[in-house]
């Protein structure tokens, strides 16, 4: 297998590198971003009236760097890079606006940006982000009833999305039950950030390939209680924004969630129990991560906190009672620079560790970041249900 | 059902308004687009070094028209429009920007958009291509082998993706069996195509919720041979482009069918037989539709060929044999403008005619859009599989 996707590593960067050939985008005549064999990339937009062109984005030093011009066409090359999924865009005299040579594009809450994977080597953290020739699981947008969040909106029918992940394996063995993660978004998110700028579907594909993560479902509920679904599903064109600390609030949360766990435990070939089920999050949705382990602490027998903690105060006897339920683990991961989250998560692993009470943290340079979800998700994605 | 829907149909333009009143975007502090009571629509840009700012769209006279400047913000209002999905971007100094106050953005090919949608009353075109509190279908991505196709790609595993629409009631149902779409993309275009401009899963919650359209899956393939997947979903980071003669060359596609076929009637709940298959496409999706049912003349009861047309010439007795098979359905839609496609229409309706063989012609304004192909969507789903 490890021969295997090394020969399969190499063609993909082939590709890769014979795809950034091509003339990119309708009429541009650039190459933009072009992966050098170095794993430097070079970035090119033509713009012969600008004043100034800077490129913006996770693969410069400081987030920032001048492009510069020659014939009309400003030009940027990047230090060698190591495997990542990378984010930019450039800055046109003061003016945000994107690649026009790269089709690659996410939504980050109200923000549209480029991006662009590599991988330096098999198995770099970039290598999980990209699509490789393994067996793919299925993605499903699927809709249910939520009666508790319908009543809460005082609207009769209320369906909502849910986007779920089925691993590969799961049409072929009719009889098979599989355990379930699910996997909650920040704030401003909805069904699609772990799909996009998270690369789920990619991590999880590649970690069940190589053996490293069990086969499971991954469910990616939306956590806005007065929202549908994601812009584009939704009955309103909507546009989304970060949230206030209303709609923040994770009551609605811990109230609704079983209505998710029931529909998913229906319509799909689910283990049930604890032991099978697994919840976690980023940011808000790693605080409502654990505060759903605390309001049901019967029903998660994993829980990840990634850059967000359950809070102590108030809540000691419901984390005490988690605990008498044995969890099988409990994991929070927090950026070394995200200084606020890292104080409540610290706060959390000091009353765990004064009560005997076992808790995985894991701290990881840089602060509140998409580099940084992702990472948790492939370090816990490999410790649930085993 | 008619009064829920007016009912509804005013809740959604009350959302519609009430969301259009909210600050758009990261920071730009403005709304764009606002659509106004007499559903004219308000643009806005804020640039204040541009010489120059214009809108490009289908929302306007011949698809262009000059902003307007005061206070550094530009601003257009577009006369009352009827109902549609309606695609447009700025022009700033000539350089194509998108709006960065709206997130509502597709990929058409290696160009991406903004767009809108609007009805202006219940059950117009722009009613259809929007979501409403109806019942939802299931959208999926999932993952095929072609063997045809591996062996033309001489690769030993080259799994490819479709994208599958199971209608409501799907899962509610478990021994019902339902007949089967399949739906093609144009040159440049992928799984995602007919779910992004084409609107396929509004356009059949919608029909189907008002008893237009029966039950049906849609299978929507990725129809470029050596291609696996839509960008993202692909080993490689593929730039798409219009395609060539030889990418566009229907001989693989008409080979390698009865894979997608085999599959879908293995994995999915669908009824078999000519009378419960139908297939459709636009532009060369449409030519390899009519050229698929040539070469296949017993598997498809109904053929829809959206601005694209089997050849005549040469392939004559192919068309006998179609109808000597007696199909439920012949349909072709061109534009009045769509000149040459038009006249290749014409030449199969004309032998047709000449030989007493059924075929519905339909003829709308315009030329080759995706305004015409979701008309034709529209017409034609309603005609099938009664």
């Amino acid at each position: 297998m490890k021969r295997i996707l090394f020969v399969m590593t190499a063609l993909v960067a082939a590709c890769l590198s014979a795809s950034a050939q091509q003339a990119l985008g309708p009429g541009s005549g650039l190459v933009s971003p072009e992966i050098n064999p170095d794993h430097s990339v070079t970035f090119r937009l033509r713009a012969p009236k600008a004043v100034t062109v800077q490129l913006q984005g996770d693969c410069v030093p400081n987030g920032r760097a001048d492009m510069v011009e020659r014939d009309g066409v400003w030009t940027l090359t990047t230090a060698p890079l190591e495997g990542e999924l990378y984010r930019y865009n450039f800055v046109v005299d003061g003016q945000s606006m994107l690649d026009p040579s790269n089709v690659y594009r996410f939504r980050d809450v109200a923000t549209w940006i480029n991006y662009f994977t590599l991988s330096a080597k098999e198995g770099d953290k970039g290598w999980y982000y990209e699509v490789h020739p393994v067996p793919h699981g299925t993605l499903s947008y699927v809709w249910y009833d939520s009666p508790t969040l319908a009543k809460l909106n005082e609207k009769d029918a209320f369906p909502r999305r849910l986007a779920v992940y089925t691993p590969p394996g799961y049409e072929e063995n009719p009889k098979a039950k599989y355990p379930v993660l699910y996997l909650l978004h920040g704030s401003g998110g909805d069904e699609d950030a772990w799909l996009d700028l998270g690369r789920t579907v990619q991590i999880l594909d590649n970690l069940i390939a190589e053996g490293k993560a069990k086969p499971m479902l991954v469910v990616m509920p939306n956590g806005v209680w007065f929202n549908q679904a994601a812009p584009g599903a939704a009955v309103n064109m909507f546009q989304p924004t970060m949230m206030n600390s209303r709609s923040q609030s994770t009551a609605e949360v811990e109230e609704s969630f079983p209505d998710i766990i029931s529909f998913v435990e229906k319509r799909f070939r689910v283990a049930k129990g604890a032991e099978s089920r697994a919840v976690a999050g980023l940011s808000m949705g790693g605080r409502q991560s654990g505060m759903l382990a605390l309001a049901h602490p019967k029903t998660f027998g994993y829980v990840g906190m990634f850059s967000g903690a359950a809070t102590v105060k108030g809540y000691e006897s419901a984390i005490d009672a988690l605990y008498a339920a044995k969890p099988k683990l409990i994991w929070a991961g927090v950026g070394k620079d995200d200084t606020g989250v890292r104080a409540n998560t610290l706060e959390l692993k000091a009353y765990c560790d004064a009560h005997g009470y076992p808790i995985t943290y894991y701290e990881s340079d840089g602060a509140h970041t998409w580099v940084n979800w992702r990472i948790y998700l492939t370090t816990f994605a490999q410790k649930l249900f085993k």
